[in-house]
């Protein structure tokens, strides 16, 4: 029986790069597609930007891709998340050779607990002068994202990983977080190192090759894994994974880039990145190695579109990925 | 009447690289030191990382020359900003001729937020799973950030700034931030132009040109800063000004560096330049340059710390310094 996988485009290049990454699916696997919306577009034609149609559709299929929200991001990815109970994004930053990088020995993997922290949603005004946040963290989810942290490693055959925090200003709450990862990888023999996130963002700079999988609280993997994307050569190549128990939504870290929406000249590559990190998680290993591989030998040697310096457009580097496929 | 300066070494090469700084303002100016003390081992010794007389002489003082802390980092410094008032702290990041940087074109001035956000010290143990922190934004200090932002860019003959943020997902708090600044900016005819703050981390690393001064919340202009620190060669460099209404405190970026503690080997220029911020806070805008320049010209062709690949020490380089000052 073929897996269910919904299909949301979005806004902007989301609808380009994401017919893409579908038709990269489709050669591989059998998979039924079923399309759902969500975005700026179906908030100006229905007043939400999800319609509880697509949360229900998400929450009950086996993964979803996803390509990008404009001005309703925050509305549509973050209860997106939420409905594949997703407790740990996953964001792979390395640079591919042929690629111009920053720092070309970069090559990460952030685990971002993807629930709470700042994200939790709980903010008041409290005076004319005055507003709050309450941000949360709590052992339970600190410790399930431990837990997959070191399933991670360990598939991967590595000894250990980073965990990046703010203990020292954060102690009670980020205190919580790394007692929580910390306890859990000694239990499971896996080695963690404390890293605090500010001295992160320096040492990666001068040495990316230091660091491997770094564990940290959501909105420190926000920022430092958009850090690591500027290393990389920008957001262009970066795919993700929000998984949760039974389920998971796939997306490029890439925005709706509305500069040039509608001119066919988005670069699939993360959107393809993240169709392999979806025929990973359903157990296809085989076909998401060839589409690496695959998307791979293209950024080395294939057409490539302008934000890398080519002229080609998102077809001719979708057709060079299937290509290679064959 | 010569201006009351307190000197803080603390630990570490705080010990190395603060008498450093003092004799160059010795060599240009005509100030009253006064030592105080704080850190590590004063907590060894007293159990207090910061004795009250401590804060007490900082508060009084013109200005405060502070080195680094150890473990009791937190517990120190951030005390002694509230003992100044500070209300931003002022941290240029910038690459210099003859310095390996990952970023040589990087130029960059972070106003950051240095009173609240997570900061706030307001944090709570609910359950045996569950903490909380309160991050606290106010439209008052937002405003007095952003008057600040505004006279500095003026000063430089600048037309803007930009202001970083996450008010996509903090909407109340950061979004008052945010608002208070743009509105501030309005008003002065400034231009404020918003950044998310992730998306910075990642535009910063391809094209720091793009940016000159950013203003931000105080753990964003923490990891932002950090991370500049990263494209312009690490932390050895850089200064920063806690500046209050009518106090101030000045500070290397850099920690204790326990690993070259106590060889003579620290790099001095960090903590110089940070006399260099004092002096022109205190209006010594004339010997302010001097010294910049004459830490330039070091830096340019003078003697190398290990740090940056040469092999002399803090004292030669506190000594061909001091020589280009005469
Ligand atoms: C759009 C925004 C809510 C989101 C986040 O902060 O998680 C984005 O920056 C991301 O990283 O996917
Ligand atoms: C030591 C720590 C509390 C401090 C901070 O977070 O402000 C440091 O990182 C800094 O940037 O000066």
């Amino acid at each position: 029986m073929s897996e269910e996988i919904v299909v949301i485009e979005g806004d902007g290049i989301g609808q380009e790069v994401v017919p893409a990454a579908v038709s990269v699916l489709d050669a591989v696997a059998d998979f039924q597609f079923v399309e759902a919306e969500a975005g700026d577009a179906v908030q100006a034609e229905t007043g939400e930007a999800l319609p509880q149609a697509t949360y229900d559709t998400v929450a009950d299929a086996d993964a979803t891709l996803f390509g990008a929200a404009g001005e309703t991001a925050a509305d549509v990815i973050l209860p997106l998340r939420e409905a594949v109970g997703s407790f740990v994004n996953i964001r792979p930053a390395r640079a591919y050779p042929g690629v111009d990088a920053v720092r070309p020995e970069t090559d990460l993997v952030f685990l971002r607990e993807n629930t709470e922290g700042v994200y939790s949603g709980h903010e008041d005004r409290l005076s004319e002068d005055l507003s709050t946040l309450t941000r949360v963290v709590t052992t339970s989810a600190s410790e399930q994202l431990a837990e997959f942290a070191c399933e991670y490693v360990a598939d991967r055959g590595e000894s250990g990983f980073h965990v990046a925090h703010k203990a020292n200003v954060m102690r009670e709450t980020d205190g919580r977080f790394r007692d929580a990862v910390v306890d859990v990888a000694e239990r499971e023999g896996v080695e963690a190192e404390e890293v605090l996130m500010d001295a992160f963002a320096t040492r990666v700079c001068l040495n990316p090759g230091q660091f491997d999988v770094v564990v940290c609280p959501n909105l420190a993997g926000d920022v430092l894994s958009d850090l690591a994307a500027g290393l990389v050569g920008g957001l262009g190549l970066l795919p993700s994974a929000n998984v949760g128990p039974d389920n998971a939504l796939f997306e490029p870290v890439h925005g709706t880039a509305p500069d040039i929406a509608g001119e066919g000249a988005a670069n699939p590559s993360a959107a393809i990145l993240s169709a392999a990190m979806l025929l990973e998680h359903l157990g296809y290993d085989d076909e998401a190695a060839d589409v690496r591989t695959a998307v791979e030998s293209v950024l080395e040697s294939g057409p490539r579109t302008p934000d890398l310096g080519g002229n080609a457009g998102t077809e001719d580097v979708t057709t060079a990925v299937l290509d290679r496929l064959d």
